[in-house]
């Protein structure tokens, strides 16, 4: 691994960060043309948090948090810190006291591939933390790492700088670059999202509304009685 | 895969499924005689619902809700929507509007064997959810399946009509033709509990209480005081 | 397995263990140089408890609480009940009524290598619980088991009467005759840890607090500003 | 659960049974719809078995292998022994006694949804075993279950007589009553796959022989050449 | 963690864990009373390897294999090497080059509650090695550990010079206090095993050998023809 | 995404490739400095496969294999086919007829982050594969996907004409533009490693080959011996 710290990557702009924040993980990645989820491993610590902040990135050895330290210099106000491990593990690398540390700094939440300690604690403060394992077992600070450098976490690329988005359906990234454009396509959804809300309140279907029903016979889907049904089932 | 809808199946009794919904999940799988339970994977999206209701039965192809969609409008007050896929996915085909569709029908709640996106607004809403995942990843319309035929969740064989329970403990599903049967079970249970729980609070031991005290012998059960053991241990 | 029950175990200091569980599970395994933590897979019913206690241990047979019935005569004011199964198991064994009994003995929670049930009801009760399942499924009473006797729960040994630790990050054992030493360790890292809080609510950096700066060398880490670190990548 | 055990239920015709063994899992799964695969938890215990036979079926107690001891007596030549346990469970509730005792009353092999022991005297044997773990942990005989009712393993119902083919793909079952169709459908199904093998080993695309490559349009897919890609990442 | 390397513990007589890897992980673990299973996540790295030995116990770091190069040099001939890791790890802590290191020193075979790596390389030189995960993810050398102290793997306590038996079925520990006895029980086992395995080849069956029948009533289990359980099914 | 398929995308070359094959995944995976490994989840259909080639990368629905049969006309001799689904799958997206058509372009072998079929087929041929499941379960044609861009399998950034090495410690990625380096160092590991080897046959240590002994005081690890340590204890 090349162990390096990047030092101020560009972030993309941190509007477009606080909106995409607002419109959500389900409907950022829906905008995104259904990529950039982070799957259903990564959990909120306590729930009803939702952050949208700009990415600082950070490789940990397992059971080793020593360059979380290292990013937390890196870390500017609205950004969320992100954090892999070279390979699976589910120590608590992080806990309350780097939580202070990073809202000093303006920080809005962390994401971690493994685990979370001092929940009690983060919910108090009100400091969002995702990740894949809530775990006290502490860590060491003896391995090189990497900060600001693209990282996979839970089958998804993450660039520094890139948007992060999440909530208590989980966590979505969208690329630096595409955040002018998924911005745009997360609107049009949102209205029309709200649309179909207003049509479902009243009672319409979604095979009406959406044009699913001519489609259903294409589909080989044919409609039968319960009584037919369980006539043809007794022959 | 049978590509049916099969409609207006009979359904168990509306009050029959309210009074299993308030004796809750434990009560009703011991009452039932220990089955119907679909087991631990199936978490509710929010703590602290409780229903009873009967099932629209839903097969979906993995990352398609297509199904969800036809499933809607075969929906009547007083239903649980149960959605199981052909196989294993923790895709979220489940959200926030598919639930203002199935209030507005009086549905009470959706069993989900895949994920379930947008919890915070189901949460908002009240809308009750349990699945074994929660994912914003999601769904195309694409493929066929099926709905109300017998379906398989978590190990339990779950027909259309049958009584659908779910409380903070999981999920149980009591067949159509058991629900009188557990009906009684379930109420001479909650009486003998409360007489039980009544005895506990006085002090008596369930080892009396149930007559085990005197079975302990044939089971090889013996005491022995902490220091005859130690000696023991270190001879 | 030796069908036993160990009468009268010797415990810890109960001063000692609400001073331990006053700690928390994060600093005790901290202090006792992080050892004792039952790991990531044991989670609490209900957020916000927080115990410290002696352990009664009770080992069960898969799918049976024979030895739960056994065990609560064997509790004393100020214990914690550690349940181990003699192989991989997510049944329910424990509830509402157990609880119940518990209280009136002035058990301060239970801790189980297997399911939990009635989670709303224990969640009422404020009776605490940690489980590595919620499961409604219920169970026999009908194979022998041992209780006060050493077991192995989630990778830790816990003998009768070490202290037990729990709160939302999970459970920490302390074994009887480290606690002293654990207590004056957590003392310490207590302090410690609060003079780092106020440091970092200043914004000083763990890495100089730390003296970790001058170690990055030597670990082969250097930095790179963003421009130059680009514009290597593309040559 | 109800504590019995069927005698005699009627079987699937041997003669089909063997057929549909020889076609294996992959081919009969895809004959019966894409249904009826017990999917990918369920391993051989030795590689290079494969068996189709009629189900008996087995309930057992999870840790408890006496509904085996009482389900060896039902058995007749051809049968292959199905086993669920009430509640999850990896005990290793079947090895080479059993096996021994099978092989004397003509049993092809046994499908457990726990675990499985004496794997290297079964694979010496030459007696088939799918299991969804190995595990050398003992049971008790101590509670009771059922023989050849209706059972749910990973996820499909299993009827005494239904037929089951296990090979190294796994298992899957075909209902008594649609062995005729699955078996037709079954030989169509390796008419069509040996033509298209003969056709992919002269280098025909799959694209073409199936029709897929008119419909790419539709579905939005296009080509692009990595050099005009590479320049439109660029730009 | 205590970070110390104990010398030249007492290990059970190499001709007992001999003797006792002849018999087999199954046997060993049923003589010793259904006790000290690792379970069903040690898997063999190559099958059909079987070995009995006396334990050197190794503690690690998660990603650090320092100590096993500590451990090697307090191998014996006859040894096992069992490893576990500090919190849940998959990474290759051991391969092929300690393999011949150990081979050196007369070492039997090595157990990892963690990652392995060199699978082909290990069957070629028939070292035997069973562990939770295959993994060539390598490792650092820069956290303390622990040679020849009581460690916890897969749920059981292992002490240095205990006897470790491994087989296609998994690992078992006998303490070595405990080898006489259970060397004794296991002869016995093997005895009955043998003549209850001369009876099943003749066709008598578990229940009459083992006097289950008579017991079956009393359990509640009761016979019924598939013709009159059908038609009460149909009523 | 993207519904594209990239054409003739340049590929690493293929002597180079076929030298890291025979280097092997944990070699090649520590060469590149420790990273590229795709873990422990990705397990051979069959033992003893080793292979290395160029990546043809394909991105899937879950349950839907339309995109396979877009890239296999991809693929040219020396190919790797690397397959990733859009969210979590086991289901069995590749099987014999696609090994005879790869067979039929030169592929060397599949790498699949879902599940395979048809393994005793597989075996039979001597075509490689590795995958996440092994599963019987059929797919539809039904959704659009991708070829030839970069994707993530199994934590891993995987681009189209990078290396892939697999054999049966997995499988890892080499990036196109590091083959040379990765190509030298891996050299220098193996004859590193044959010198290693010879010295642990003749008896030597790592404690001392690697000088590790030295470090061990800094590390804070003493050697005690057992009556020392025993003694200490009983105090």
């Amino acid at each position: 691994m090349d162990t390096i710290v990047v030092t101020d990557p560009p972030r993309a702009a941190l509007a477009d960060a606080d909106r995409l924040g607002e419109y959500g993980v389900a409907t950022v990645h829906e905008a995104a043309g259904r990529v950039g989820y982070l799957g259903p491993r990564l959990r909120p610590a306590w729930p009803g948090a939702r952050v949208g902040g700009t990415a600082v990135t950070v490789m940990c050895w397992p059971g080793d948090n020593l360059m979380i330290h290292v990013a937390v210099e890196q870390c500017r106000p609205g950004d969320v810190l992100v954090v892999a491990t070279n390979s699976p593990s589910t120590d608590g690398l992080f806990g309350e006291l780097f939580a202070t540390a990073l809202r000093h700094r303006g920080v809005r939440g962390v994401v971690l591939g493994c685990g979370v300690r001092d929940v009690a604690e983060l919910r108090d403060l009100g400091f969002p933390a995702w990740s894949t394992a809530v775990s006290a077992q502490g860590s060491v600070k003896a391995t090189a790492g990497a900060v600001n450098v693209p990282i996979v976490l839970e089958g998804q690329l993450i660039r520094p700088g890139d948007v992060i988005v999440a909530d208590d359906d989980g966590v979505a990234c969208v690329p630096r670059d595409r955040v002018p454009a998924v911005l745009t396509a997360a609107a049009a959804r949102v209205a029309k999202e709200e649309a179909s809300r207003a049509a479902f309140r009243r009672g319409e279907l979604g095979l009406d509304r959406y044009g699913l029903r001519s489609r259903l016979g294409d589909l080989g889907i044919t409609y039968v009685s319960y009584e037919d049904h369980a006539a043809k089932e007794q022959a």
